[in-house]
């Protein structure tokens, strides 16, 4: 079980349908074992997205409330989005932090990548942590104000414990940082 | 920031693609402050799924290695599947185990239910923990043999420092596990 497997050779893709946000292709595989097979997945933008964690000082994350379509309800999450055309990482993180929660980071730090759904996602998310923050806004594409929540990283169960904070990459992220700064 | 804000009303929704696995909606919302926006999220199965966390012993989870096509390449992480029509979320749980396992489980139990992409995605996974395991396997539907790896709990940044390990449900999953066992 633990030597290097064999990867499947993609024998061919095809995409089946397009929308607005979304591309969804078939992917036919032909395993090491000779067994061939058809998947389906989802691609995304080819740059990515960030998942900040903006650090207000040494126990203290902030946090942003937005309402989510995907779950019909708000969401208490840390502040994300998609890398655009020839931006870093870390503008991209500092863009989204001062679009959704109003501060810039003066030291920006690469933790590690996520992925959604490895299995059916193309999907990967950039951990970026945001120290030394500076008040500072700039204009996003929100439809409303986004509500912004300061959380004690000392007291991640009780925020595990509310209904409407359920995001896995921003509670991996969450005791990733929680974890490295020993609290 | 911190009263409960006001839902937005879902003015109409719209298939707009639909695949074998996939179906992806417009939403049409109109916020408490006037603002009208179409989105789009990608409906799941109504049943959602389960990730398992199967406890070898108090120390010791398994994890399992398969080839993932959204990001081509052999991913390191929990255990999961759908809920199929009719099962319940432990009855679910305990088959998955023992198609991709090779284990059954006389303890499940609820841990939380996470959301991998809340903003457009529906699909809500299950965590159940898996005790006092006992060897059974059935056939499942997978194209080649799962590889079965053990690891200790205490480990889990040497697992993170993996390039195969990067899926968020799992991560999240297994600090939660961690920290409940106080290990």
């Amino acid at each position: 079980a633990n030597k290097e497997p064999i990867k499947p050779q993609i024998v061919a893709t095809k995409t089946v349908a397009r929308t607005r946000l979304f591309r969804i292709e078939t992917v036919d595989l032909c395993f090491a074992n000779g067994v061939e097979t058809r998947y389906e997945r989802l691609r995304s933008g080819r740059h990515g997205a960030v998942l900040i964690v903006p650090l207000l000082d040494r126990e203290t994350v902030l946090l942003i409330r937005e309402y989510a379509v995907g779950t019909e309800r708000y969401e208490l999450a840390l502040p994300k989005g998609r890398v655009e055309t020839g931006e870093t990482l870390f503008a991209a993180a500092n863009r989204e932090l001062m679009e959704e929660v109003g501060y810039g980071a003066s030291r920006l730090t690469y933790l590690t990548s996520l992925t959604v759904a490895p299995g059916y996602i193309e999907h990967t998310t950039h951990i970026i942590v945001a120290e030394k923050l500076y008040e500072e806004r700039r204009p996003g594409d929100e439809p409303e104000e986004i509500g912004v929540m300061p959380w004690r990283l000392a007291e991640l169960p009780a925020l595990l414990a509310r209904e409407d904070c359920t995001e896995a990459r921003s509670i991996a992220a969450l005791f990733m940082v929680k974890e490295k700064l020993s609290l």
